[in-house]
């Protein structure tokens, strides 16, 4: 199968979709024998185009061709989150494979040295650490990493032992020289559908602030504890939601969220005693992120207050927000208008592997729209029309360089 | 041990508290082997006070003084929810119990028979349905219960059985001629301790509503959908659970409470897509509930539709209040006089097998301050003193009527 066509690229997905840890549903985590199943299958496809191909000891697998030098990298991530989708990160991939395919076509050289990377671990879900992949392949793989514990038990040391690979080699690789960095990637949101546009540059990439609180009132019998007497840690959490809520709408491009919510004890008949929160918020600036934090620590602070309520602010994640490289952005904007699509900026509130990579060089990054905005979710999807204009914009981006 | 001082009451309670299904925790549920040793020990103590015991197929205990005739009833139920206290429950039946030990003392007659209830089951923890024991009592126990199942799939019938009971005899049990009903429970909330009164009249029991709401919405990525795009369907519950404590604030005695809730996906960087509650109201007045019921329905509604979040609510439970017997509340409040106590009423926002009584008869309950209004839970806790107060009070009853 050769794959320089959008429709050749969306077959591809289709084939990398099967391949799965489990039977029925698409989950392909680091270091498992579906990921290592998947890198082969990319492999194959990399030396059908005419790369060059290794595999490096956390499995990242990288085609190479256009002579030596410092490369321009193309590519995204191979691992998924459970129960994923067959885009987020295997289009970038792919896109990637299509477009040396196409710069190559009848032996032709490329314009300058390329390397098209399929990073082993971008989501994270296996060892709670994302961009271990990609910050391997920067020469940012931190010795500690090798200790982390997946749910069985198994450090991340075995698990690339398991793999026959050697655990020191990803320790030990060095910082390598790259020209540039380009990812594609589905948007993960709604902007570019709702604006009928189907591909859009991403001018920044959002830090985070992950937070539990917790807040701790009196539990009591909801048929005998008269309302003033109450100190509901419900009724104070459903404060706190609504003014996350409104902290988010105050600021453009600002994002907060309450995700995760648990009560105790959680029955019908009883005042809540205690509930449990995960707080996220993101920002592409991060002043503007520290600000609202804050604002919402203040507010969680004198709604427990006013209620008689003990609360606590436990800050579990905290990233800055990564600023793609601007010359980069702006050859990708020149490339769209040249293909002639609107041009649309935007910050991606979701993380990566771009920012592994910033770290080391010029890194940008082009969205393409998906169906309703949905990702980590079987119903993600992408039109064939969308990936055949990111392809030319990409085609067009590289040609320039 | 005998029992007729607060003294000895707080022992016998204490002697039942180690009567448990489990190590280390009191439960005590219905048609168990703990319930049935519970029931025995309670047999042993009527026993030595002089009574004439008996026991029916739902493993109610009767004991019965006094001759022939129609009995004044006085009791409570000897089943508790999981992780119980002592006093709920058991603390009306060795009240009973101490009452009956003093009007006997040196073989004397009681003023007109009397029958000392221990019922086998009013919390409904087991097999879901409240007041088992006491409408077996009533004469109200219906056929169909006996095919209710508990969490292991054993029906009460089948728990009747195991117990050496035959089930057609709590179905076939005639509706006993009874003079009237008084039970001594805790209060199981805060106001007697608030005012500083060590017992009160229970003027009645509330009705309930119970309503299951699900709030739909849309699921999304907690960094890439943009605030404007969200239909959070905690933001929208957190509306509601605020609505709730709006209307339950609105109205003297009016409880409203969201006690359960649960989220999906409930991940800490997704926007939750569903939300499912338990809404509990209670009044003593079925207008007024029926009232604050149908005003937080509307505030669902408009809730869910202002957000473009779709709800439903499902009616799970409806029962009505209960005015317990105006003529035995004024002799009850003549005794809390004559007794030196200040007379305070209240309604008591929690069930009790006085519902089912007051089918039959007259049914009165004198509440017991108990420590922070905490039920349900090992902490409950009760003044000696203040059982002191109650037995004086309803000796004082009884020796009236």
């Amino acid at each position: 199968m050769r794959g320089a066509s959008a429709h050749d690229v969306l077959a591809r997905a289709a084939a990398l979709g099967e391949i799965s840890e489990e039977p029925g549903r698409l989950t392909r985590r680091c270091a498992t024998p579906a990921l290592r199943r998947a890198a082969e299958l990319v492999a194959e496809w990399m030396e059908d185009a005419g790369l060059t191909v290794r595999r490096d000891a956390v499995g990242n697998v990288i085609g190479r061709t256009g002579g030596d030098g410092p490369p321009f990298v193309l590519g995204s991530h191979l691992d998924t989150v459970p129960n994923a989708g067959r885009y987020d990160g295997p289009l970038g991939i792919l896109a990637a494979l299509a477009i040396v395919e196409r710069l190559t076509v009848g032996g032709v050289q490329p314009p300058l040295p390329l390397e098209v990377a399929a990073f082993a671990d971008e989501e994270g879900t296996r060892f709670g650490t994302a961009y271990l992949g990609s910050a391997a392949y920067a020469g940012a793989f931190e010795r500690e990493w090798l200790d982390l514990v997946d749910d069985d038990g198994i450090t991340l040391a075995e698990a690339i032992v398991a793999a026959g690979d050697d655990p020191e080699a990803a320790v030990g690789s060095r910082t390598p020289e790259l020209v540039g960095y380009l990812e594609v990637h589905i948007e993960q949101g709604p902007v570019l559908e709702r604006e009928a546009v189907p591909v859009g540059v991403v001018s920044a990439i959002a830090g985070q602030t992950r937070v539990r609180v917790v807040l701790a009132g009196e539990a009591g019998h909801a048929g005998t504890v008269p309302m003033a007497a109450r100190h509901d840690a419900l009724a104070a959490a459903a404060e706190v939601v609504l003014a996350v809520e409104r902290v988010g709408r105050s600021t453009d491009g600002l994002v907060s969220t309450v995700g995760a919510m648990s009560l105790a004890p959680n029955v019908g008949n009883v005042v809540p005693g205690e509930v449990r929160m995960l707080l996220d918020v993101r920002h592409a600036d991060d002043d503007v992120r520290a600000r609202a934090a804050e604002a919402i620590r203040g507010e969680v602070e004198r709604i427990a207050s006013a209620r008689g309520v003990d609360a606590s602010w436990t800050l579990r994640y905290d990233t800055a927000a990564v600023e793609l490289a601007p010359d980069l952005r702006r050859r990708l904007e020149a490339a769209i208008e040249a293909a002639g699509h609107p041009v649309r900026s935007l910050v991606s509130g979701a993380g990566h592997d771009a920012v592994a990579l910033s770290r080391v060089c010029g890194a940008s990054m082009l969205f393409v729209r998906c169906a309703g905005g949905i990702s980590h979710d079987p119903r993600e999807s992408v039109d064939e029309s969308d990936v055949a204009a990111a392809l030319d914009v990409v085609e067009r981006f590289v040609r320039g360089l």
